[in-house]
């Protein structure tokens, strides 16, 4: 039985024909090792403006942009029924997919639900997941319209939204050198929640409610794309330097970060720096949003923030070459940089 | 461990707050149990032409309509690894998909495909099946535009599939008393090969190439939306009786269907005449459309079918009152009507 495994998102990018290596598992070469071996096949173009590799897809329906995201939640991987209701399940369900579409910059408007339960399954819990996603899809103006219930030897909750973009998608492809890196919310919230569950660490109830009902920014991703200040973003799942650095590959850019200057959720404050460190650059599952803004853009978005009362803050900037450093340190830390979650890698 | 379950496509109706019997399980209430005892809950309905309860959601994008269909395959219940390559069940994935939106008369165009897989699992297992479902999907002008995958402990392959309707979808809810009742292809050659498969009957490996490799009849669904011919349509997923009997609620009538009139697929012909009706009428799965015509369009059907070379056969009327009757036979037989496949019942 696998180990609590924070959840993350894994585009899948679309796979060529090579046999080399057929025969390795997934926990040999990691899931980022797959990732790197699969080249795109052939696939109609007719309608898509944007493929595999971000947050969302982007599509065209007549002149309308869509936004496509898929994602699942694995009982006893990404979940434990020990951890929350099922309705608490059904909001984080919701939550971790919604947060896709805020990085895009776009509202959620349609779910997609596909449940697999056991036989057993006590129907409290179907309808506690049910009922908690369609309050929190229904709290963002998205509305259920579909889903799939099937009998399987573990729970497995597979979400999928279209959601509809506030102007222009936000990809994580356009961040420029001298771009200031930002992020909304406070940093490393989750992981200590979740450390709290997986009984590594001691804390309140309340401490693992960041982990445990994650909510999306969809508020920062829509004041992004109507201000037009980003020139990328991303969500926080994987963890700060692990996003951080799908941005800068897509950008082909590097980054610079002042530990200093991050925003720490109130429980790290007593920890030690670098265990508050490694929470809040490797914790993940933060779900806020971190973006780049050129420097032209600043004023706006610092103006923009304010107005609506959004939290961000800068906390680097965008280099040229690759790697991400951080400021005052002349080469990473190893249990900072651990944070590159990898689902087939223990 | 489950036996071999076929594959069915649950339509998930929004969950009520209904406390009583929230202890049962699903398997002693049944999935079609739960259904029932579920209430709709508040949801937005902005830009939802059709939610919870057909092939297809239907929702507006700008002026254009889209439909919305997800479905799951999970190892041991939907299909064993012994059964096909991983390139055929990544073809399976996409037609039983595709098949809900050739029921509602579309063309798939999006594709988003969520993978969960075993730590140890062959990537050639992977590629075979995101190869599968491309190969599938691009032949029907569809394309793979994003994905997720997850460890877990077993396979389960999650497909939500977006698609454009030729014209006005086609719904369950149409059927009038007096419509004609038909289906394309032949029916019964999925259930004839899945036995072979699970080896409760002898056949060729190429008689079970109907059960392990459906074809959705898009081409079927399309020439129903162009020429406005149908009432109503559903796909053959549970088995003729069952999938019969939803367009039988939805539209609030019944049916009589004529036994010699059935287009029976080849193998079937040499078995006693009922075991051939309880595998054409309660086998599942043939992924065929089913179909009812008022008879002023019989003929614009019937002509249309002709010309583009599709077999479609009418099998009976529909009738005033509720239930579906056999004509030649005063009640229905248990072995035919034990055809209403419910996942959580064994």
């Amino acid at each position: 039985m696998p180990t609590s495994r924070r959840h993350r998102s894994l585009p899948l990018v679309a796979i060529g024909s090579g046999r080399a290596g057929g025969q390795a598992s997934l926990s040999e070469i990691g899931e980022f090792g797959f990732l790197e071996r699969l080249r795109r096949l052939r696939i109609p173009r007719r309608g898509v403006e944007l493929g595999i590799g971000d947050d969302c897809a982007v599509v065209r329906a007549g002149r309308r942009r869509l936004l496509l995201t898929t994602d699942a939640l694995v009982e006893n991987v990404h979940f434990r029924w020990a951890w929350d209701t099922p309705a608490g399940l059904g909001q984080r369900a919701f939550a971790v997919n919604a947060s896709d579409i805020a990085a895009m910059g776009g509202a959620p408007r349609f779910a997609l639900l596909s449940i697999v339960a056991p036989r057993t399954a006590r129907i409290a819990r179907l309808e506690g997941i049910v009922r908690g996603f369609v309050a929190a899809a229904r709290e963002s103006g998205c509305a259920l319209v579909g889903g799939n219930l099937s009998a399987g030897p573990h729970w497995m909750i597979s979400v999928t939204l279209v959601g509809e973009p506030f102007g222009t998608p936000l990809r994580r492809s356009g961040a420029r050198a001298g771009d200031h890196v930002y992020v909304s919310g406070v940093l490393g919230a989750a992981a200590f929640g979740r450390e709290i569950l997986l009984r590594r660490r001691r804390g309140s109830p309340r401490q693992t409610l960041a982990f445990r009902r994650p909510r999306a920014r969809l508020d920062v991703g829509e004041m992004l794309a109507r201000t037009r200040s980003a020139s990328a973003a991303i969500d926080l799942s994987d963890g700060l330097v692990s996003d951080l650095g799908h941005v800068c590959r897509a950008s082909r850019v590097g980054a610079l970060i002042d530990p200093e200057k991050l925003p720490f959720a109130p429980p790290l404050l007593r920890l030690a720096k670098d265990e508050r460190l490694a929470l809040a650059l490797g914790g993940g599952e933060d779900y806020e949003l971190l973006f780049t803004i050129p420097p032209g853009r600043v004023r706006r978005l610092e103006e923009s923030a304010r107005a609506r009362s959004l939290a961000v803050t800068n906390i680097g900037r965008v280099t040229r070459g690759r790697g991400i450093r951080l400021a005052g340190a002349s080469r990473p830390s190893s249990a900072v940089f651990a944070g590159g979650f990898d689902h087939f890698r223990r």
